[in-house]
């Protein structure tokens, strides 16, 4: 595990330099937005999702420059939904990795729009030629992103969440909750390697299926640490699920079975990479990792 | 100018047409969300940057197809921004259109949500194959889509306004700032059909500066509606910046000379297409018509 919380740093180090790169600050009016960004998207997070694309990005000869780039845009688009959904008309939190919320340090509208910004780079950033040669591979992606962000993927998913009755869910209106508000995004890390590598199908599928499984023991792992952990160690609020009635995968299946549950994922989501040499075992610890993690 | 407002409608219903059918309604768990995001597009708007594309796009043979995918993503793009604008936390509007804000009609977070997936939605409708077959140019339209509707364009303009005291404001500052909030969107819709249809770069200037000078003028006509306007005919509030003490064109110049700047800037942008055909009548009409119309 050593190896791989190594290499997990090695690459927030490199994606959150990238970010830094993107995110230039010249000096201009609307410098109070560039700060918001900034602030919302450098310094703090796993970057697991970006990790997911610098690692799937390795098995297909995928160049550093493009894998970043694409790491880079996920990462985007994953820190304007935190922001957006800890908004006091959504989850209304204060506190976002160890810090205050972006509407805390700033105000409700400078988050909005920070959030809108980040979105639209994150295209911006996928479609430029520097991501990668080939215009058909960028495009692609950024139709595949368009998908997995939007009303039929993590804003669809945000959206069922805040509107659903928690009681009412049961555990396979959980699942398809968590496959579009977490799952869909983690996806699209894990494809976008395959697509800039222009991977065959049979190594698609593989991704995907790790991918599915990864991200519903990423999310029962959430749970968990909600109900276990402390905002210390999260960086965030805990406790606020059952305080909200909200019904999880932990408060369905009890912790132990939930746990069993995340266990047996991980396990499905490592034999998805059967396919794959030693270059894999990175993603392999990534799957032990999400469901070990204290954070 | 019976011609051109025939032409308008009738690119309206031709634009609302494919927004409906892009914003499909299979029902889902997050049909909440789609209608949010139907109805803050669909059913009303002069659809005036759409027709700007159409209209560009005849220029230069593009396919209606292509046109009209393209012209309907700048719509979704313009419809995102009123929503989130519309917002409490942003300039708190009860009314768009007529009708109530999304936020009034539903509520805040899925007003926040839909504004999310529209914008969303728009690159994944521009990038998808659908609407051109060459990926450069799906490619190249995000890149620009990018950067008219980020921090650097409409959401930094946006930003500016929020934070600016308006007082301080100068002429060259508010020029700048309404060429960021509404110009580059003005700029892209114009620039899209140029890019679709592989125009030269002289082409490509000329209805740049078309864009530029429509753009002002544009924004000045909306100022004076918002000071001598009915809150009936503009279908939103007026009289709100003189209520917040913003400096506009208007309080600057005062109504006579604003108005002759509007007239001027209106002849500018006629002139740029002096290179043009009759074919670019319709454009040359809708100069004359963001000056001239009551809403």
């Amino acid at each position: 595990m050593e190896d791989f919380e190594l290499a997990l740093r090695g690459a927030a180090d490199r994606v959150e330099g990238e970010l830094d790169r993107i995110l230039t600050t010249d000096i201009a009016p609307e410098q109070r937005l560039i700060d918001a960004m900034r602030y919302s998207v450098l310094g703090g997070g796993k970057r697991l999702r970006p990790f997911l694309t610098l690692q799937t990005s390795r098995l297909f000869g995928v160049s550093e420059r493009s894998a970043l780039r694409a790491a880079a845009t996920i990462e985007l688009v994953h820190c304007y939904s935190l922001v957006h959904d800890d908004l006091p008309a959504m989850d209304d939190d204060d506190l976002r990795r160890g810090k205050p919320t972006t509407h805390k340090q700033f105000d409700e509208a400078t988050a909005i729009l920070a959030g809108d910004a980040l979105l639209t780079l994150a295209f911006g950033v996928l479609a430029n030629p520097e991501t990668h040669g080939n215009p058909a591979i960028r495009a692609d992606l950024v139709t595949r992103l368009a998908k997995a962000a939007g009303g039929h993927g993590m804003v669809g998913g945000q959206m069922i969440d805040l509107s659903a009755p928690g009681t009412n869910l049961d555990i396979g209106s959980i699942t398809r909750l968590q496959r579009l508000k977490t799952g869909a995004l983690i996806e699209f890390a894990c494809i976008a390697g395959a697509v800039l590598g222009n991977a065959p199908s049979k190594a698609r599928e593989a991704l995907r299926g790790y991918a599915h499984d990864l991200g519903l023991a990423f999310q029962i792992a959430d749970d968990l640490l909600d109900v276990e952990g402390s905002a210390e160690e999260a960086g965030k609020a805990v406790g606020k699920d059952a305080g909200h009635g909200k019904a999880t995968f932990v408060s369905i299946l009890g912790p132990e079975r939930a746990r069993d549950q995340a266990a047996l994922l991980t396990d499905q989501a490592i034999e998805h990479l059967a396919i794959f040499d030693d270059k894999a075992d990175l993603l392999r610890s990534a799957a032990k990792f999400v469901v070990e993690r204290r954070h």
